[in-house]
């Protein structure tokens, strides 16, 4: 369970300070759905006039929270929204049982708020094909309400926790045409994390003004950039949800402001890197950056290929430069690749280049640089301009250890 | 390093006997290339007439041996053939050296066998990215075709062990037209060991006769029924390498024998198993069967994706009978999947069907399944007729172990 762990030695050193969004309250409160003592379940109240972006995971067996959130998704919100987000139960794979969930709870938040049904978003994220207690949940509704506060975002990052050992949140502020816009999130995710989605709960919210369609388009892409690009275990969870909810309230809109798409990028990698430092068993942060790539989506997927390779994760844990697993997980990926042009550094030691080691290459140079927290890695292809850069963790015991006794 | 690490829980209790082949001779000898006081040098030498067929990695890093076999695989063998095989380096990634070492080798093995240089096949197994020592093999060729024997093939299946516990070697004797015909083969392989390729080093060895375009096209279908349905750990290997060599001595074409069929697939499937019985760290071996997929190809995608999967692996390590995390591997799989059509058993405990938790489901029953070594998981898609079988182990401390110390 979350609360034995210890926490990352990749952790930040503190929760950061975040500032107020204007247009936005939350409270969370402890209803025991599964874990005893601790606040499980966050509540959001979006103001009226509030739009919101969402991606998802693509998985097939995606959670009942996650198919009413998507259908949801375009609607109206002249009347405000809410998101409740429990931890302790995914309600995945629970059969018609996991909509009525969803609905009770969707009906009582209504109720306690004046949004409608239909803007009430939910999300739950734990054991996968448990009934959820959805009762505990609609108990506590009226408490939430009454808790609300647009200064408790901190809380909220606290409730959505599962196997993280650490709460995990971002802001950024910027000047819009004279007015100060900020952004602020929160995420969670430990294990069950890979790309090719909107990985696990992520929330950031915004008092720019903006479009809805303006706002998805946003959002997607960079989070093609950011949460698509990490990787923990190469597992997809059922239940991945990122949603970025702009208030107006700072009357400025941001659409095509480049500060505020870099402010909204800052914080989003932020939030991602935060996910991978605290992966599940993880001791080292690992970036790989992929450049000479016959194309962005052959580096990415070159990149995604070393980062989810056990052999290379287990080499990173023993803090051994072990190049040549790096050139087997570009043999395997399946993009395009020739061995006699490939060249591999670890952060500024050059060990590899032309298909072998480089003769300038000290492995006790190496050595010393594996034995940093943060390691980068960097492959060129030797064949075109295609980039990319992913992060990952190391595969150690701790993962064995979690993941052989917790149930998620 | 091999010799280190105990013999696998999984481990059949010893090597079997293996009948002679008639046609072909086996030596080994110890030449130091990286392990001590072990062999780590099998010779093959094979009848004038003998035919060869072969599968190999579809690494695109893959070594210079694999190139080597590849570009002589067609020709013609009336003048016999040789496989030289050595552990401890790979010669993988080693540039233009690379090529140099498999030719030295390959013209003393000629220069003592007889045989011609473009009928003599290498490969090596090991670390990748040094240099290797060809002087060493070159060394002791004289001393291997001194002991070239019939009976030896089991002396092989040592010499060309790594991080393997136990040598694995596997036969069939079959009548046709009155006849008997000998098939006996070895392996080797524990790490970086996935499917879609002819995976680590096979050699099987028959006195039946078959043309080579027959033998060939024997071979790459059995071998996508066996050796490219088993994964240790999804990381492919730059030296895979599967040999089969029909000697013809025992003076009967088998082409399109089924009896012959059946029995060379009873072999490589053999095999193949024992390579995921000594899977690095394994403790349990892990049958997962799919049917009702909406094809063949997309039933392999699935079991893959569940033999794949970190989180599914950690908790059979756990003999936990998490049945979420095979739904969370079927939903990210890539192939079709309909949630709530979906139903899941662990050997004869029906644990899901239609979406959810089956209600005859006991979780106590599941559990004393778990504590077995030997566990099926049944995976019924709902959708059409097409099926899989693939097989894999559990992912453990001891692979943790294995490779954040063994430099591969």
């Amino acid at each position: 369970m979350a609360q034995s762990l210890s926490r990352s030695p990749l952790a930040p050193t503190r929760f950061p300070d975040l500032p107020v969004v204007r247009g936005v309250q939350f409270a969370s409160v402890a209803a025991g759905v599964k874990y005893q003592d601790r606040s499980d379940v966050m509540l959001a109240l979006l103001a009226p006039g509030t739009t919101i972006a969402g991606t998802f995971t693509r998985s097939l067996t995606r959670s009942a929270p996650v198919r009413d959130c998507q259908d949801k998704l375009g609607l109206s919100c002249q009347d405000g929204a809410a998101i409740l987000v429990n931890s302790g139960n995914s309600n995945a794979f629970t059969g018609h049982f996991g909509q009525t969930s969803v609905e009770q709870i969707t009906r009582a938040v209504a109720g306690v708020t004046g949004v409608p049904e239909a803007r009430v978003f939910t999300a739950s994220t734990g054991v996968i094909g448990e009934p959820l207690p959805h009762d505990r949940i609609v108990a506590k509704v009226g408490e939430l309400a009454d808790g609300l506060s647009e200064t408790r975002l901190k809380d909220a990052a606290e409730a959505i926790m599962t196997t993280d050992t650490f709460s995990k949140g971002a802001s950024a502020q910027v000047e819009i045409d004279g007015q100060t816009v900020t952004i602020a999130g929160v995420a969670k995710g430990s294990g069950m994390i890979a790309p090719d989605m909107a990985t696990m709960l992520v929330y950031i919210f915004t008092d720019a003004e903006m479009e809805q369609d303006a706002l998805q388009a946003l959002l997607t892409s960079i989070c093609n950039r950011t949460f698509n690009c990490i990787t923990v275990d190469s597992d997809t969870s059922t239940s991945d949800t990122l949603m970025l909810c702009a208030t107006g309230f700072a009357k400025v809109d941001a659409t095509g402001s480049s500060e505020f798409t870099s402010a909204l990028e800052t914080v989003m990698l932020d939030l991602s890197h935060q996910v991978v430092r605290d992966g599940e068993g993880a001791t080292k942060f690992v970036e790989i950056q992929i450049t000479g790539a016959e194309s962005d989506s052959d580096a990415k997927i070159h990149g995604l290929s070393i980062a989810n390779s056990p052999l290379v994760k287990t080499a990173i844990a023993g803090e051994d430069p072990n190049w040549g697993r790096i050139v087997m997980a570009i043999g395997k990926s399946g993009a395009a690749a020739d061995r006699d042009l490939l060249s591999i550094s670890f952060g500024d030691v050059l060990v590899a280049e032309k298909g072998w080691v480089s003769p300038t290459y000290s492995e006790d140079d190496a050595a010393v640089l594996m034995k940093q927290d943060e390691i980068t890695i960097k492959v060129d292809l030797g064949l075109g301009r295609g980039h990319a850069t992913v992060w990952t963790c190391d595969l150690t015991h701790g993962y064995i250890q979690i993941n052989a006794d917790y149930r998620s």
